[in-house]
């Protein structure tokens, strides 16, 4: 096991370290305070993108650090899950940092499914534009009705008519649907329901304009509808679209949904540690600062154990990402399932957890949203449900776990 | 020990949850989506009370279910902290219940202190149009430049000039302080600071449309602004107050504090153990009729367990408030002080983790505002910071533990 | 709910407070050591009391201070479970204490059951030598081959064979099994295979030095043996006893078990709150004794902290315990189901979290046995196993909690 | 950060593998039981080595697996830290087995100190026929009267007299002082009392046959006196030793201290893993094995998810601990320290938490010492204590953490 990176991904994060330093953090409170005046209470139907987003945006393309997920050396960095997880970290110590470099969940998972299982016109007419940040894309899957955890109660519905599909279903927990450049969804459905349970689901592309298609409300999460992006409510009746954006075949969704699945984990892992970083440090500068029954706050009580707890949990959550990055480049998917699930578990916990505690250290301030700390809780806590519970991932660590004795 | 209620209370008891049943239940989702209609978004100067909310609050008066909290038996129900203590917890199962009976803080807290240390023309003013429910009232203590889990750090000032009080400082986490009925606030700050430490500050009554009272926003608590309520920042600059709004007399401002300690944290207290009531039967009934993977969620995995904890945790949180309440009403609040601490720190992190067990049942359903999950979520996390850090309050313990071995 | 303690109880909690300051705790070190030199290393059947146990119980009989668990006021001191609460957590700060006042387990228990379910006969015989201390007795229900936890698995037979009974059989962690003055079992058994789940097991009186019973060794719990009373298994090979030692009637064992439940349970868990109190006060001691570091190690880190989670652990597992005594007192054990799994599951861990708090603050000298915090400790470790695990306390209180909404 | 292990050390790793599941499992019972049979209940002075133990670190020596510790490819087997660290982990799986590879602690870390600081004749003397196992040593650091968290409370002194030093002291937790084959001490005294704070310190060596060497008596740990090596009180007085004995110089303790510190950190960590992989093999087998309420136990309530917890925990505990390995080997024990401590804390904790559950698993069977559960359970306990507790290494993690922010 070799987490070292390699030469190129150390330029990338010395270039997006310095690009973060240099243009980020100064602005940082700046656009987070104009997207508040921008969208706060507004109907998401009015979210606007605060106007240094897309300044940052076009600079961070001409700075090179662009599309840095992908493993594509010509349309991305050309990075593998471990070389790029620094600076997946990295981004994560800012919200809208991953956004900045075309980076960002859930198009990054959109535009690796469209990378791999997406054939040529497929990519031409939505790989691309997603690539060049003109547009963005969301994920349908999750739904209202159901328990989402089993994902073989889906409801949704995919019909062959004719040259078209014909689809029907209510998504919630779509993530990016209030962004206004939000144009194409990825909609999973049954499809094929007399199929072995595994091969009864397919994936379809969507244009968000179809008729048919209608966005009912953004949900808040912990309080926060995170526009200009959001989690949307949607309704699909009728929904038609041609044969031809189908992906890969009738049947394949789950395939592909496995597909889809590592890298992202990876992704959204190294963020959260990234984030989980950010907390220690801002707590740790509040309790060398603030001063409370004559002494520096970090002093008192158990606060330098709890510093140490933060230390403890963010190195030993890190190492596992890292060694969950290394098996999916080296030994794939499969052989890194046990590592895949682990991550999904303790990476959140330890982000509430480390988050909390900074929290407790600003007293007041820190459940303020002057401070991404709020922010980054929720994104914990929100992290242990979405893409599957914890209890859905311990259960696929034990079941590995279990196999070693069992054989099955 | 004997925390039995009395047939007083347990009439009050049966009233008033046939009173919830009746009326409440049944409009808390409807009151909840008026109340996001009317002020989500909007600018705090314009938040409106749902027009419901009258008429409950005409109902439950008229229902003689009103200042139920106040131990007067003319003025209020004239119960004891024990024998109101179940009357919290039920109406701590809706986010906005206390208020329907008069009995929502920080009213209640300002109501005992100008109960207990009034004059009669201050009661007259102040406490009687409170009592009635015309007006309400906020309790302005915390600043935000110093760290206020040590009181003596206060910065704001109260100096006297002839027949006038002229105060200055900056408040804020001052709770209310956003609702249209706001009329009045009692503001502690530094009088004679050359006084040993505990008798340099005063509490004085401060009409909100003094000049020089300026609310310069409200601020989010976890997301959310809790409206029309709200957590204010305000500046007081040169306010000026005729000396009869002092409280009791220059310097006894930690004594009144001292004073309204008590009862105040058994109500919080037992409205928490109301709540994570409440989050603990929406969890189990979600849990009995989701299914997954064939089976209701409940029997899956560890939920059944996590349904045992709640359970163990809230009957201990609840017997060491039930505790605290009795040795008050007994014995003083002075002989109370471990409990007062310990339920402090125990409560709120039973409710955080308790609403926590409840969300990640209902998945991502949990996470989004329909269900009070949430809300009771950043209730417990706020409590643990609110009146004292959880930090403060195990020093308090500690140090009365220590004190039984070194008579200190 | 009234926790108060009669006039009685009041009286008896000064004698015997008053007798563990004059009697008990000058000696502890003194007969612990003896104890140990007496029986370390010694083979069972060579174990012998120190002489001073002797003198103490005579002494603590003379004062009256014997029985004090039974409720008959004639046998015993006729104190409710609630008011006998407060002297088991007295007895429980001193390892061998309970033993001085005739009411260690599972004497105790055996007599309850003798008590309650032998007739005039069986009393006689095996009743009045256990009251006055001459003889005791163990029971003989938990078996090696199955998992005992579900008492269903039981696999020892009981078979009618004219005026006899035949046992057969294997059980261990046969508790006080080593003791010289093991002098009966009360052993249940499969008898009835054919009725109904929960009528097809009896309990028998079993002497001995019946022949066919096999003491085959004594089990270690935690490295300890607990010389001289032990954990045994033990062999049942056709060993016979008159039909007169069946306890109330064939297939009756689950319902005697069920009847011996309720006090037993708080005897066991009011002396682990007393090892907690004791555990926690040496804690603190040393804490304040011993310098590192420029200061008294109990003011550095989070030392403090954990004083404090130690008073509110202790705090709410006590109160619990009193509410589940006080509901067994008044409603009895059927209302009480709830609090009596629950207060299993919570002072066994608070115990062993406690202890283990307290052993960390000693360093070295809190893992050896000059203190009594190793011994403590495994006694929560062991209490989270015997009488029912863990899980399935926590699946009582669960079934029970659903029950309310499902009706079952 | 390579964490591969070398191809030598992957040839270990299956020599080794091989050797146990060949010779050490299978005989394990027997060697336990054996052991028992000899030392249980004896005087220490009379403790004796199971034959079978002799005969395999025979085997082991003409299997090449000796002396797998020592970084010298000459008198060791040349591996890395991070090469030696997955054969210490294999070690850990079985109580004695490090000892029958001369991988056993305190020798491993005496010949490391001996190696690094010895001068030739020391090395004759001593290193040699540790290194061939003839004879085995202690470190005398601990000592009773004060909390030797803080190093600099060392009370027992070391004084030069003419060509000879003399030693006063008592020092306690000595381990491995009852192995018949303990020969020689390394003891740490006050020696340079006007240096300056870090340089008052001399280590010495001590043939324990000396005059004036008294071992008083051995400690049980959490009830175990870990026959027949043990854990000792000694008391030095006027032990008079040649000059020659010293190591390095007077004055060098605490740097030689510091250099013995890395490596031997990695062992016990590594062996704690090994362990607690143990544990949780046996606890899944026990799991799947035994039945009921119808199911294999480890379906039961929340086991799986505890097998999965322990895997997660485990996973982390062993990445962070190979980290510490490799800064150790590639940037030296002064970059590695957060490592260092921070593997100090967490994996004792993991251990006791992991052989906790499995205990747990096993009911009543697992307190029992059949199983080597409880074993590892208090070497977990122990671990939090010996060689600084937990507080120390928190407070060493914090203080670097801060350190990036003060720079001090």
């Amino acid at each position: 096991m070799d987490f070292s990176h390699s030469e190129k991904s150390q330029q990338y994060q010395a270039r997006l370290k310095a690009f973060m330093q240099e243009h980020v953090y100064p602005q940082e409170k700046a656009i987070l305070a104009d997207n508040k005046r921008l969208n706060e209470g507004r109907d998401f139907r009015h979210w606007q993108v605060p106007a240094a987003i897309h300044t940052l945006k076009q600079q961070a393309r001409e700075a090179g650090l662009w599309n840095l997920f992908l493993p594509d050396a010509e349309l991305g960095a050309g990075l593998s899950c471990l070389d790029y997880a620094p600076l997946a970290e990295e981004m994560g110590k800012v919200a809208f940092a991953a956004e900045l470099f075309n980076c960002n969940a859930p198009d990054t998972g959109n535009m690796e499914v469209l990378y791999h299982f997406g054939n040529q016109a497929q990519q031409n007419s939505w790989l691309m534009p997603l690539l060049s940040g003109e547009i963005r894309s969301v994920f349908a899957m999750t739904e209202p009705e159901v328990a989402s955890s089993d994902a073989t109660n889906m409801q949704a519905t995919i019909v062959e008519d004719g040259d078209e599909l014909v689809l029907n279903g209510r998504k919630w927990w779509t993530t990016g649907l209030g962004h206004p450049d939000a144009k194409v969804a990825i909609f999973m459905g049954l499809s094929n329901p007399d199929n072995d349970k595994h091969n009864q689901h397919s994936m379809v592309i969507v244009p968000l304009d179809s008729p048919g298609v209608e966005i009912q409300r953004m949900l808040t999460a912990c309080g926060d509808y995170d526009a200009p992006y959001g989690h949307g409510e949607v309704l699909f009746t009728d929904v038609r679209v041609p044969k031809s954006n189908l992906l890969v075949g009738m049947g394949k969704g789950f395939a592909i949904a496995q597909g889809r699945l590592g890298p992202g984990r990876i992704h959204h892992c190294m963020r959260a540690i990234g984030a989980a970083e950010r907390a220690l440090e801002l707590m740790i500068k509040r309790g060398l600062s603030r001063q409370a029954f004559g002494k520096p706050l970090i002093k008192l009580g158990g606060n330098l154990e709890r510093v140490a707890e933060a230390r403890m949990l963010i190195d030993q959550a890190r190492l596992l990402t890292l060694q969950a990055a290394w098996k999916i480049d080296k030994l794939g998917v499969k052989q890194a399932m046990t590592d895949i699930s682990s991550i999904k578990v303790v990476v959140p916990n330890m982000l509430q957890r480390v988050s909390d505690m900074a929290i407790q250290m600003f007293g007041g301030a820190g459940v303020n949203d002057d401070l991404p700390l709020t922010y980054f809780n929720a994104m914990g806590r929100i992290l242990r449900i979405a893409d599957g519970p914890d209890e859905v991932h311990m259960g696929m660590v034990s079941r590995l776990e279990l196999a070693k004795y069992t054989g099955r």
